[in-house]
């Protein structure tokens, strides 16, 4: 097409300084990267005193997985009463059909939100955050939104590998059909929390079965193969995930455990999107997922589904998460609070 | 705040491979990276074949700036006319209150466009793209979008720094609103087309004008100081702007001509947007403005503008014009109709 090759070459003619290209590559010189001095200043703070994740050694066995997945949960789990507490929460825990589901009530409910619920699937790259473990991001969903949350524990690996988690989601979901119009529930979470959420959306398709109002997708681990642009070049940015290549990739064949990484129910942005519920995705410059966020925004508009999508300055994977009380974290969730007042119209 | 600490602590813990943190930067090791895989093969192959812009001397005079300008915008006028008559678009070159302004009509208007105008500002860092030079994107407007265009020629140091070009766009706007209702305009362009639109938008708001109905911003240049966090991080990424350091700082400093580089004229990210016009914004995941793309949704988001953003996978700044041929550059068109058509009702 002629008009390209004419606009190229006046428009690139135009700007430039160095040339770091090669080939099929390119390649990138060492270089600092500042502070993102347009952050808040809390996470700023927080990236100056957590610049990433120390290393640690992979396990090689189910059972060195299972020797990892109880330090880390431990760990987690012993907080979780106290800021549930400090977040005005109560806890209930209790079992749909089989399946650990805990129940996560505001001291607040307000009142459009009276009759619906907040399907929540806790993140851990589908490895860890079982048990009390996931539930920070729940508790917070039901404060920040004043919504009651059902925070379903679905069964993961090496015991439980996909669809295991799929086939969770799915059979709670029937029971709460039975209490609640379909467009009185969202679901939702993030990282493989917000990839589920859009696996279970598959599956219920499939299934025949309503979809819910609403999606969540926090950076949602929607691709679990290292395809999108931004697993190289935000490799080692992301102080979160820091690179694909480790515990990412260790814990997607886990849990695919032999299946296709591209099954749609695994890496659901593969799958396609006709007749989707309305979906909430956010990321952040720095996110390893940024790619996977915006595919993931591109196939669902191209579907004719609303989509939304909020990508933060300087954020890394699930930044709003670790940086709780910075302004990007209460802007989210304000964001995702008005979308589902604006989604959810009975 | 406990949660943050809590939160973090056990979240952290549980991702990693590598540290590559020192204390106040990231140190980023030399490394290469790939084709987009997951961009389309339209895209790729506009990569592969012209990875990075070549460098070439910046202008030190008045007088350098103005023969760089005339080769450059020669270069680019040389093909005005058959593209114009390829994207079926006829050229009325007419002027208006004294500033120079093309008319871009399409062979079919559709009905809902019939008695509206798209104002399109072009780019080119405020010092290239005067004339015939400034008209592709106009053009491809009026063919993509079937609507007539109004393309002005603004003013551009050295001989018309700051304010020059925001005056100009001011005068023919209003004499505009005498002929069509704000809401039947729409006000946008590409880089500083872009950036110039939001500018232009707070003039016409401290001047008591009515506004348009809508803002184009294709990853529009709102920030001309280098602060956004992907000036560091898709530095040498971007193919077509590769770095803040070179022509665009120089081109910065040209036009400010002495003012305040955060003055909200000239950098309009920094001024406030209530009762702004809906505004449409596009960017890409190599984009050296993505950061300030982003901050820009942020802050009008923030003032309860409805403003939407969309993210090109593997898209360096303003690429649906360099591969106009791209499914990437015919589907953000396509947005952008339906944004308008959704926004400007009457």
């Amino acid at each position: 097409m002629k008009l390209v090759s004419w606009y190229a070459f006046v428009f690139l003619a135009v700007f430039s300084s160095t040339n770091a290209f090669s080939a099929k590559s390119i390649v990138i010189d060492s270089h600092e990267v500042p502070l993102p001095a347009a952050a808040s200043p809390e996470l700023r703070k927080s990236i100056l005193e957590l610049p990433s994740v120390a290393g640690f050694s992979l396990p090689t066995s189910a059972k060195e997985w299972v020797v990892l997945q109880d330090i880390r949960n431990k760990e987690r789990s012993a907080g979780a009463e106290a800021i549930a507490t400090a977040l005005k929460v109560t806890i209930h825990r209790t079992e749909i059909d089989g399946v650990r589901v805990v129940e996560l009530v505001p001291d607040t409910i307000k009142a459009s939100n009276q009759n619906r619920l907040f399907i929540h699937l806790h993140g851990g790259a589908y490895v860890f955050g079982s048990g009390d473990a996931g539930l920070f991001e729940g508790a917070l969903l039901a404060n920040r939104l004043n919504i009651k949350v059902a925070s379903i524990d679905y069964g993961m690996p090496p015991d439980s590998p996909f669809p295991a988690a799929v086939n969770d989601v799915v059979t709670v979901y029937k029971q709460l059909l039975k209490k609640f119009a379909p467009n009185s529930l969202i679901i939702g979470g993030t990282s493989a929390g917000g990839g589920l959420a859009f696996a279970a959306v598959h599956k219920f398709r499939q299934a025949g079965i309503p979809v819910p109002g609403a999606i969540y997708g926090g950076t949602p681990w929607v691709d679990l193969t290292k395809t999108g642009d931004t697993h190289f070049t935000n490799a080692g940015l992301d102080r979160i995930l820091v690179s694909y290549d480790g515990m990412l990739r260790a814990a997607a064949l886990l849990y695919a455990s032999g299946h296709d990484l591209k099954n749609e129910l695994i890496s659901p942005l593969y799958g396609s999107f006709e007749k989707f519920p309305p979906a909430f995705l956010v990321t952040g410059t720095r996110d390893l997922f940024l790619s996977d966020v915006a595919r993931m925004h591109r196939k669902l508009r191209a579907s004719g589904v609303q989509a939304d999508l909020h990508v933060y300055e300087g954020m890394s994977h699930a930044d709003y998460l670790v940086v709780a009380n910075s302004p990007e974290s209460i802007d989210m969730f304000g964001e995702l609070d008005r979308f589902l007042q604006t989604q959810l119209v009975e």
